[in-house]
């Protein structure tokens, strides 16, 4: 049994810390410069509170890091400066090629590094969501699950791996759905939606309904894909591939940024105003 | 019933020839400069050959235009040097700004434009192929198809908006088959496509199968689809959306133009090195 340090219980994140708390370990959690409502996660899971990150590293053997994809190398970073010497497991969407930079640093630091990447949902349920590692001590991660719904998969030794797979798949999933939205918005710009939607429609399938759900229901989590598409086109442009569908990814999910953490779904046309920078 | 001359009889103008044919009108191609493929398929149809455009022109009041996107302004550019004073249909992938700027080119040398766009195959069977129209005679071509399988749409009076329907479908369609020939390959660059294709798997669908056959299959025609792609990217930037997606999915679609009239798909290990710049 260990003592697991959690940065940050986010929606994510705190997920993946009650998973390894109903495996039998004791999860550790930061509270400074944390928000109310992580410090409700925190106390809703009986997380152990540590006021600082030093506090932090003193009680725990193993970091796991579930961050937004901009905040990496900072969390990372953070702990570079304390006396920590343990296990660290980076499970952001971020490129291969900065998990692999993350490593060397905690590596020149005596630390562990292990690289992840999550698929799906929080990870309350089984069959929602994946956890890919790859690393010399993947294993060792992976076993920190083995309670809960969370279906670990180690896929290799080679830190980058892990975030490879991460970012392959997220393309299509959050590029499709990018592509969709600005087909809509362009349709709409140009005045041919509703005909665009009825040719959709001609082969008897709700494609047309599917994708107005799909286009409003991305806007309250579109304020975080901006970044994990520009990872993604950082992914392909260094595999030699255009960088192109995630760079523009990324502006159509930036430009639907500020619905963030409405309590409803914006109306289409709002959405498109948006898209189309009428708003 | 009319005279009509078809610009030219590749494999989707003759079959548009023949749905106007078949709705009892004289189908005309002009033979100078043709292949020999194309010929083939004037004869088989019993399209009338002249072999000049000023010749066609003497015969037909309406001209027809199915041409691959960059040559769109050649034909129709043609068609002003000689004395056509009729009704000529731009059938082409090409962006609304262009059918506008071809439009007006006409309507200057006295030419009635219609604005028309294609969507589906070439249209020897009911329920395959859609042709919209837009333009004051829109109705009037719409007419000339009206016993044979293609099904046409007149979508309204304004130059461009059934090019502006068309690219917004295209865009789906053929811009989310190239970000999953993109995807495939850079899983393959990254060494995770197995992982891939086993999380695809993993809610039972058979998306990783027919992945790999949407990706060998599109190489077949990727050549004509690169211009194509770059007339929605133009549309897209000029209505205020990024144009990166379909920047990216010509470059994919070029990197696969030599796979051009291959008799059999080729082998999904020789489509991704193309793609990865490795063959």
């Amino acid at each position: 049994m260990e003592n697991i340090g959690i940065l940050h219980p986010g929606e994510m994140g705190s997920s993946i810390a009650w998973n390894a708390q109903i495996s039998g370990h004791t999860l550790f959690w930061v509270s400074d410069g944390r928000s109310p409502e992580t410090r409700m996660r925190a106390e809703k899971l009986s997380l152990t509170e540590t006021k600082s990150l030093e506090e932090l590293v003193q009680n725990c053997s193993i970091l796991i890091s579930v961050c937004p994809p901009h905040a990496a190398e900072e969390v990372a970073g953070q702990v570079c400066t304390t006396s920590f010497q343990g296990l660290y497991a980076d499970l952001n969407a971020i490129s291969p090629q900065r998990a692999v930079c993350i490593g060397e640093m905690m590596q020149s630091h005596g630390i562990i590094f292990v690289d992840g990447g999550i698929i799906g949902g929080p990870a309350w349920k089984p069959g929602d969501t994946w956890l890919h590692l790859s690393g010399s001590e993947a294993q060792s991660v992976a076993g920190l699950f083995s309670g809960g719904p969370l279906q670990t998969e180690v896929i290799g030794d080679e830190i980058g791996k892990a975030s490879a797979l991460k970012m392959c798949f997220a393309a299509y999933t959050k590029g499709s759905t990018a592509l969709l939205c600005a087909i809509l918005a362009a349709a709409e710009g140009l005045d041919v939606r509703r005909e665009l939607e009825q040719q959709w429609s001609s082969d008897g399938s709700n494609f047309a309904e599917q994708t107005r759900q799909r286009v409003t229901r991305v806007t309250a989590k579109a304020w975080r894909f901006s970044g994990e598409m520009e990872e993604i086109a950082a992914t392909f442009s260094e595999t030699g591939l255009p960088g192109g569908f995630h760079q523009a990814a990324a502006e159509i999910y930036s430009r639907m940024a500020d619905f963030k953490n409405q309590p409803s779904p914006p109306d289409l046309a709002e959405v498109l105003s948006a898209l189309l920078n009428r708003s």
